[in-house]
């Protein structure tokens, strides 16, 4: 039956290998799920009207439930270990088609069951996963508030103990403390997991979370509950977000999602995590797959209207010129190979990197041993990887919105909604300019607790030196990195620009260099908001400096593990391409801290435009590779 | 009457007195223009489907006109010279609304009656331009063609004169000749303008336009002609854009524009210009107004967001911190202000530009007695204008967009309708990518024109000694930004980064440089298309930096015209943050050219930062000064 839906596509042999290369260590699983996917209603009509399109994204998400790829991996009881594995790929699988209904998918299982399974216990999985699962119970993540977004911390909405009745009350006391951007708010949940600050005899325990329920069997407001409807929006207007608004609406003590702290039979607070902070970041801590699934999505998304692009490129002739009295092919165009393949080039990258991120988070849900600092490591892992690719994915999209000209404006050619769609991924599941200097200040924590006592100049430059092998964990891939790049730093200007452990020198000197600084600065800055305030973009620059060099060195590993010499080459073009792209992006930075000499840097250009003419040839095995099959692309403009 | 319906808005002294100065030369008119404007219905419902919002858009365009605001200054009859000051500030006035009504108006009296005013003759005029400017006879500009976009030159569509019936008949060969993403053309059309190769007794005459009728009073196509609907798009719903196909459709002779070609009573084709290619580009120039709309509304667009998003940014506190236990107002975080305030200064610089252009266009249209030369300079700055403006239109709407969070995406918030709409600035009316390289090309022509027959080298550095002198044109600011270069040049490095003079030099340098050694390579490159291809990034890079330095010239022409000390003040603080963030981006450039050391490189992020913390305290004022009317911005995030 799946093979009837998803007749083979013909791809060229490079191609084929490409994606297998790209796919990684998941390149079965993966192949699995393309074959197996329902693709009859993959895309929405692009002129549906609000209600229209709220309807067909829950018709939708009826039938891939039905069809059995929607809830692959979440547990569905107490004893269903789950599958993260799987969980990812089927929301990857998701993001191939409609986003509404890739986003709808993730608020109902992700969010709102995420929530249940990570901070439930036995009682709240036996009794709830199975109709969240099969969407008879739909649900809401009510974290948000209207006051306090990028804040969680600071949420004013309170979960009241009550001995008398042994109930919670939960209550917004302010507008401000409404539940906001909520997905299913608006119209088809009928329970949320609501985010507050615990009270318990008078005294605060921080942030939990609360199952209460908000609407009747007829779609009408609980008594206690208001919810609106926040209407149109930039995109994604399959769902259906809105605000919730709690007016001592009392529950049951069992609705407190008690995993990690909750009130006993004795009406006194328990938790096995003393410190109040440290629970409120394990809670967090354990939504950790939101946000890679986020970055995934996103990073398929790009992948989408960067195939959709390149294959018109390859098609659309403008302007005669000698020897090409037809018009020249667009993909001809020096200039417009500058526009698509450096973000084909980085569209691998961060596939790489993900590949990375998600196998980690396999390693760590799939046993459920992580260490507490593996656990840490793998949140700013996924925090960083969810800023740069949904940051990537929106300038990603709309250069291909360009690059199709008046065509690329048409919905019907698909790149405009998937803009318009992926928008918010830079806000949501976290904003990308706080979650960037979360990943800052984390490096920043390690660093100083690492060299936090030796504050001497001398000392700092006796950490420089080591640095490489101490602070910086190393991956699969480091032990070539490092060999690559000690052999590079002997004569750094002498190699050539394509020199794998250059670049590697490049990116880590990048990030060495501005933590370093960094470092200096945040121990002179000291407490004040006006000091630290003044590193804001010196973090964003830090956090950007180690994401790249993370990311260069998922590429280098993800070639490492290719076999295939032909593929391989492709590889380490694109693989330069997008190191040299990313190196020229900062060259004023490595020129100012006299990393490059001005001859090597304006040579970098020159050299970013031959790699395109190198990969020009392989441009429709290079999309192929980003693994969206041709026919599920949907585009008008490629019809012929 | 126009009063009630714009109550004063209140306004800071230095908001009122930053106005008056960005308003420039035309304050008067504009602040006529806003008191005047009917605000009851400026913006559009963003959840209408497309049948409502197109409906809505016509009836708002109908409203507009019986107000007597929508026509201003588009001629009536072969008597009326029009008033082209008027006609770009009503286009300006409509930007602050709904764009779907700003560009539908465009379509109608812009482009539709444009042709008709600047192609046509009297008869013309006489006969249609009453009822183009009253909205009886709605036009479409059937210029654009499935196979051709920006190749104008190479339309397919065919006008070919019948002796025997004295008529033209029109029409599309292929599937590729049919005109596609015309505005009107869905379904309020009634007759387009249609741009075809004139076809005189089996002799080709280029590209000229003629008037053919489309629809019937029912709506239907007439015979031989069929439309099509493009339905839905990434932005502007309200515009009906769509595809025309002419099947042998015959007209009367007159209903050929024949201002510049045409064929006479013995069936002769006659023309003052004999030339055809000067032929065809003289007689698009005439459209060159339409550009220099777009760039006005772009850039009000921008402005509209960026009001939204700062004074959001004044009132929305996030995290607490040591010294804000209520949290931090927005706009108070240093990563916050490099957001919005760099944008806002360079909104004020585009502003100032615009101004400019707006001028020559009044003064070449005004008396229509530009000179040949000066008519090809408005083009290409009318170009260059349209094409950095639309891009900056987007990146800036982006970034408000972001800078707003969750709220940022409602559309009731109104920004990300105005990005939505925006997006095909970037291609209509020339793609930027196609403007920018005209731009380059013209800038090229005019040093090969000077200095073609000095090819050695020691003639090309004769050349760029007296190159500011001569090559660039001078501005009425050129004097002082001479003499500020003067100084400046003599120790560059001993000058404050806040210098002016060494700001405009190195702005000057920047093109200077770039543009020499461009000559350089394409003398070099000759004819060959892979050779001229290679030029690519080089055109796009002299190409901006040419529109910077006017840009900056502008900007500099404006503070002189203010005459008030303490605005004066944040003018100047605002255009040294807009030269410093241009510089900065191109920072690699002028370190790998020697043109700034790498200390002084690095000193300008710290210069910048300073920059919006001067100008912090002023961010209200500041956004008052871009002009938009707060009770208009529409935005529900703003009500309290």
């Amino acid at each position: 039956m799946t093979l009837l839906m998803n007749p083979t596509e013909e791809l060229t042999t490079l191609g084929a290998a490409l994606r297998r290369a790209l796919d990684g260590e998941f390149a079965d699983t993966r192949a699995a799920a393309r074959s197996a996917f329902p693709v009859a209603n993959l895309h929405r009509d692009p002129t549906q009207d609000l209600a229209t399109a709220r309807a067909w994204v829950l018709d939708r998400l009826i039938e891939l439930g039905e069809a059995g790829v929607l809830a692959a991996g979440v547990p569905t009881s107490a004893s269903d270990p789950g599958d993260p594995l799987a969980a990812v790929v089927s929301f990857e699988m998701l993001a191939y088609g409609d986003l509404s209904t890739t986003i709808k998918s993730g608020v109902q299982l992700g969010l709102f069951g995420g929530a249940v399974v990570n901070l439930g216990t036995a009682w709240h999985h036996d009794t709830y996963l199975g109709d969240i699962t099969s969407l008879k119970l739909l649900g809401c993540y009510a974290m948000t508030e209207i006051g306090h977004g990028s804040d969680v911390f600071g949420l004013e909405t309170t979960i009241t103990y009550i001995p008398e009745t042994d109930e919670f009350e939960v209550h917004c006391q302010t507008e401000e403390a409404t539940k906001a951007y909520i997905g299913n708010a608006a119209s088809h949940g009928t329970m949320a997991v609501v985010f507050g600050q615990l009270q318990v005899r008078g005294r605060s325990h921080g942030v939990h979370a609360i199952l209460v329920p908000i609407r009747d069997e007829t779609g009408a407001d609980l008594p206690g509950v208001v919810t609106g409807d926040q209407g149109g929006k930039g995109g994604l207007l399959g769902v259906d977000n809105g605000t919730i608004r709690f007016q001592r609406v009392r529950v049951p003590r069992r609705m407190l999602l008690n995993r990690y702290g909750g009130v006993d039979d004795n009406g006194r607070y328990q938790s096995a995590i003393d410190n109040p902070n440290r629970r409120f970041f394990t809670m967090l801590g354990t939504l950790v797959r939101g946000r890679i699934c986020v970055s995934a999505g996103a990073g398929i998304a790009a992948r989408r209207g960067l195939s959709i692009a390149t294959r018109y490129a390859l098609n659309r002739r403008q302007f005669a010129a000698a020897g090409h009295p037809d018009g020249v092919v667009l993909a001809d165009y020096l200039i417009h190979q500058r526009r698509l393949l450096p973000l084909i080039a980085r569209s691998y990258a961060l596939g790489f990197a993900q590949n990375e991120v998600t196998a980690t988070l396999v390693r760590a849900q799939g046993s459920g041993q992580a260490s507490e600092e593996e656990q840490r490591q793998l949140e700013t892992r996924a925090a960083g990887i969810k800023a740069i690719t949904t940051r990537f994915a929106n300038d990603a999209l709309q250069e291909c919105r360009e690059a199709c000209g008046g065509a690329g404006y048409l919905a019907e050619n698909q790149i405009v909604g998937l803009r318009a769609d992926i928008d918010i991924f830079a806000t949501f599941e976290g904003d990308n300019t706080v979650l960037l200097q979360q990943v800052a200040k984390a490096l920043l924590a390690d660093y100083a607790h690492i060299w936090g006592e030796l504050n001497t100049a001398g000392m700092v430059q006796a950490a420089a030196r080591v640095f490489g092998d101490t602070v910086l964990e190393r991956t699969s891939a480091s032990l070539l990195v490092d060999r690559l790049i000690t052999t590079a730093k002997r004569q750094p200007e002498q190699t050539t620009l394509d020199d794998r452990g250059w670049q590697a020198l490049m990116f880590t000197e990048r990030e060495r260099h501005s933590l370093e600084s960094l470092a200096r600065r945040a121990r002179k800055a000291g407490k004040s908001f006006d000091a630290v305030n003044h590193l804001g973009d010196h973090l964003l620059f830090v956090a950007k400096a180690h994401l790249e060099r993370i990311t260069l060195e998922a590429f280098i590993a993800g070639i490492v593990a290719c076999e295939d010499p032909d593929t391989k080459v492709v590889l380490q073009r694109l693989c330069s391409l997008y190191a040299l792209s990313s190196i020229s992006a900062d060259r004023a930075w490595f020129g100012e801290h006299g990393k490059i000499s001005a001859g090597r840097s304006k040579a970098i250009g020159a050299r970013i435009n031959a790699l395109c003419a190198q990969l020009r040839p392989d441009s429709l095995a290079v999309v192929e590779g980003l693994g969206i099959p041709a026919p599920w692309l949907g585009a008008a403009l490629l019809d012929d």
